[in-house]
């Protein structure tokens, strides 16, 4: 039996869409987790259930996303998602952006983990939690290509944020999306106005809480086939929180980014 | 012949919302202006269009907010506006949020003028970009209360940011919703927790560009009637951009800010 699907559409508002009407990444990033967040609510395994019952959350440790063209402001978009494997500790999930003609726009493979809320420890997952998704149970999940990270000596720009009410979630962590946006805002206006990520691998090592002081880092890398590769780093308390590599293409001399 | 109306309906995302689950103030604001955006496109005067034929663009310089019960997360609310009155260079526009129930949840009215996109200079409103909403032509549009402003010497709290490739729209302007993020967040998240806002008046006075630094500054006052007042202030190299007083309410002890 292969693992359920679940799919919605979603029309992207101008406040999803950065100065190019493209999607932002923190954006695109949330309609993800809200598509995730519906399955398990209709499979009757909503997050909210999952801390009430068991005291336990889903937490994703991994993205790795592949952007063939990102969804514009306005554009009706149809998300789709499955819980595609999982083993004692991991599962794999995978998600889809389809534009209104059925392109595939974005794939994203993702990897979660079972927190337990107070102790903040991973824990096995429970037959009872996984069993509605039909996933298939695998001896090992996908292994998802872990960013890089910045050598010492690397000539890297960096800037600092103050964690903000906003930033953070009910349970009083920062939002995953957020991540995204201290990382791309270390690079220039100009730097991404005139260039669309295509690849994103991205991994979360430590949450940030409320007030911190976070310092993003990024090394742009020299040029090569017209891809140009930054690397991230987000660090809190002297502590990685998250790394990520993009990959980047060019934008024609019209700012359309559409191949 | 009264002025058109145009409603549209909205379910919040979790991303819409704060740690309490109820929708932020930037993000009430966005679904707003989304509302209006569409009922110009609708009406054939779309903000494109303006800034293409006539270099035009609408800009907000007041909003006075009423809230009787914030929206909730997983709410789906119905958002009503209409462009009731204008006279030569001010134009007033209504805004509504009900439940499904038809409850008035938010009220809001609001003075837009039009921009030269170029020049940054308020024009005349012309007759063929006013008559679609079949406003009233009036000699003076309402007065919204006007903001206070903090004393020099008062107890204010202030932080600073830096605007983000994020807060700007497509002109290279802060996204007006961005002035309500900076202005909660110097508030503490206790504070946000316990308390609903049920009144907003705000005021935009000068425009803030990407990469500037801003200030905001925010005076608790002191506690009248189980309400609270705060004066909020945004200043970018020693002018004032926005200012804005709250009202806020005590929430009950289980954090139910429904009356």
């Amino acid at each position: 039996m292969p693992a359920k699907q679940y799919s919605e559409n979603h029309t992207v508002p101008y406040y999803e869409g950065d100065v190019t009407y493209r999607m932002t990444m923190s954006m695109l990033i949330n309609v993800l987790m809200l598509c995730s967040d519906h399955q398990n609510a209709k499979l009757g395994v909503a997050q909210q259930d999952l801390i009430d019952r068991y005291g336990l959350g889903w937490v994703v440790t991994q993205y790795s996303i592949k952007i063939k063209r990102l969804p514009r402001v306005d554009d009706t978009i149809k998300v789709t998602t499955r819980g595609t494997s999982y083993n004692r500790f991991f599962a794999y999930r995978e998600f889809w952006m389809h534009d209104e003609q059925g392109n595939e726009l974005v794939k994203v493979d993702s990897i979660w983990v079972l927190m337990d809320e107070k102790a903040r420890k991973i824990r096995e997952i429970p037959e009872s939690i996984i069993e509605p998704y039909q996933s298939e149970k695998v001896r090992r999940v996908p292994r998802l290509p872990r960013p890089e990270r910045i050598a010492e000596d690397a000539e890297s720009i960096s800037k600092k944020y103050q964690v903000r009410a906003s930033d953070i979630d009910f349970n009083g962590h920062v939002n995953n999306a957020h991540y995204l946006e201290w990382m791309t805002d270390a690079l220039s206006l100009k730097f991404l106005i005139s260039h669309t990520p295509v690849q994103i691998n991205i991994r979360f090592e430590n949450e940030v809480k409320y007030g911190s002081w976070v310092m993003s880092t990024v090394l742009v890398d020299s040029e090569d086939n017209d891809k140009i590769k930054t690397v991230h780093e987000i660090i809190s308390n002297d502590t990685l929180s998250c790394s990520a590599t993009f990959l980047w293409q060019k934008n024609d001399v019209k700012g359309n980014e559409d191949k």
